[in-house]
């Protein structure tokens, strides 16, 4: 791809552009672009979703511009102020700095490290003081910060807003004034945050950053933004028969903007594979992400594996526990905790009653169930915990 | 008065109490209590209606409290930091310090000095960053800020209030924490922000102060309330003659709210005077002032000199401007410049139209009217602006 089809690739990912003309001049021009992407210290953990503008990021790269993350580890060291809100952990300051390091390390898995910075707003929010934070927030009125959709709603239907939180999306937008960005990217529900930044940089006397706003991958349950919180997402950490399982759950009618957001594959391409037989274009995203994040030699093993749970056989080349013999008068629930399949005996005690371990095939229903004399004297014992969760028990 | 007299006085002069057992316990006990009492550094000059709270301040100071004014400097140093208001002018450091300083030369008038501390909110608010003023916002929430009648009215008429604004009222309040008030004392336009700072005290985990929340004196022109910026005050700094001829001006209605809230004078005393004679209830009111304000002996010369005016008459003692016989050319408009009567030569043109200088007792009709032959001949020119500007010209 010569620049200008890059740059048409890059306008034609985004959701809306603020302002596509100046966007485009400066990616035409050869000055290299400070880029800005905000991330969330707390969960360092990539998925999927993450993957969407990251991949736009990695073509920015490759025009030669500087990616910087923002790492917002001056809220997250904070914690809510109010000490109202669980959902906020407070991190330490080694939290944060090793969030970051698990974030670079996970984002150069995409993007190029030697053309990718990682930062840290706690670096020049911490140098605020109350004077400089009444000359931020002094930059914006309450009307204008009670538009975004949240605040909003929230406003409308009295749910306490603490007057702290007002105090986010500046700080947020104050980020693009420190690193001076001339791009920045972020996902459609980031949208007023990012026309922040754009409109402080004005107020502090810089030149604007241009906005990027990409679409959001839907989770594996088809409603809700992809999001670890929600369990809706397939992890670019994961195994790949975990990631192939969970390609072939994802909803019929999401395949083709999975294919489209986080692969490479040509349109005509995945609209064929979708056309033909769906649950084949599932198995072919699911070979192109493992292909992606693991290589090509994780495929087949992957699908085997696959293949065989969903047959209902045990699969080969099964993880392995041995136990000591005097331990075979102990109830299925212990063997469970034993084996490190469950945490606790109660969640074994629930897994039993919601039918969801089986010995050897078949079910256990009986929360005090024991091996048998048989299970013991054929010493060949094959643990199953929901569908694909295998371990082979030997007594020595 | 004994120590419950007092107490049952200041009860009754304050229009709420928040919250009414907790003062009257506290100014029971034997314990010195810190008295707030927050002051706008840019206004030093004291008029009668500040000092209706001061009169309770020192009837607290006679009872062994401590009174502790909180001058916010730091705002007034900040300015508006959003740079739209014109009205707020950034004051330097020095400039806030000698406001401090004018400030407790006036009140000191009538509280006693040593028992009076100045303090400067800059001491502590300086001091803190973002983080602590994150702290500080997340006490508050936004439906709560905006229920201050000031805020509400804008919000719901769509005028910008600034996000910074909504600190102020935290501001005022955590100087309540860093002072650890135990009482302060405000006026009724200030009732949200003194229980501001009640309600801050708890969540930094301290006592809260009780707040006694007095009436506000209602300006010369008998509907808003006294304020320099209105031009309908009564300054205490100001001359005898000034007072006096200020007090015949407050609107009958008014005069018993002015004799209860700004003098000792008895209820039953005022109100026989108010009964019997309106006019000569106002001369007693004027009277007073001055005795309070200036001494006993400056009460016979104000009164004369009112009456001599009133009279249409020229009082003795006039101030005499000695000017060159060569400017007796001079049109009046300016030699009403000349002998400072005027700022400008539009100012007295304006004057002369509006019928408001004399000459000699004679109306000057003509913007171009010089002086006749006759006033230069006599050498007695009384230049008069006004009903009680006068100046004498004498040719040398």
């Amino acid at each position: 791809m010569d620049k200008n089809e890059k740059i048409e690739l890059i306008v034609r990912k985004a959701v809306q552009i603020f302002n596509e003309d100046s966007l485009r001049e400066k990616l035409k021009s050869d000055k290299k672009l400070v880029i800005k992407f905000g991330a969330d210290p707390s969960r360092p953990d990539l998925h999927l979703g993450h993957t969407v503008p990251l991949r736009v990021l990695k073509l920015l790269q490759d025009m030669g511009h500087e990616i910087v993350f923002v790492i917002g580890d001056f809220t997250a060291m904070i914690g809510d102020p109010s000490g109202k809100s669980k959902t906020r952990p407070q991190l330490t300051f080694e939290e944060t700095r090793k969030s970051g390091e698990t974030y670079f390390k996970q984002v150069t898995k995409i993007l190029d490290k030697d053309k990718t910075k990682i930062t840290y707003n706690s670096e020049w929010l911490n140098k605020m003081n109350f004077k400089d934070v009444l000359e931020l927030t002094g930059k914006y009125t309450v009307a204008r910060i009670l538009e975004r959709d949240d605040f909003n709603n929230r406003f409308i239907n009295k749910i306490p807003i603490g007057v702290h939180e007002f105090m986010y999306p500046l700080m947020q937008g104050y980020d693009s004034v420190a690193i001076h960005a001339d791009v920045e990217m972020g996902g459609t529900d980031q949208t007023f945050n990012l026309l922040v930044g754009r409109e402080l940089q004005k107020d502090y006397g810089q030149p604007q950053q241009d906005v990027i706003v990409f679409p959001l991958l839907v989770g594996l349950e088809g409603k809700e933004k992809m999001s670890k919180s929600l369990d809706n997402y397939i992890g670019i950490d994961e195994e790949p028969f975990v990631m192939f399982e969970k390609a072939m759950k994802i909803p019929d009618e999401c395949l083709e903007s999975y294919f489209q957001l986080t692969t490479d594959i040509k349109k005509e391409i995945y609209q064929k594979w979708i056309e033909d037989d769906i649950v084949n274009a599932h198995r072919e995203f699911g070979k192109e992400i493992i292909r992606m994040y693991h290589g090509d030699d994780c495929i087949t093993e992957a699908i085997e594996k696959y293949d065989t749970i969903a047959k209902g056989s045990i699969p080969n080349n099964i993880e392995q526990c041995v136990i000591d013999k005097s331990d075979s008068e102990l109830s299925i629930v212990d063997l469970l905790v034993k084996t490190g399949l469950v945490a606790s005996k109660s969640e074994g005690r629930r897994l039993i009653e919601q039918k969801g371990i089986k010995i050897n095939g078949e079910l256990v229903n009986d929360v005090n169930q024991k091996l048998t004399e048989k299970n013991i004297l054929e010493n060949k014992i094959i643990l199953q915990k929901g569908k694909n969760k295998f371990i082979k028990v030997c007594f020595k």
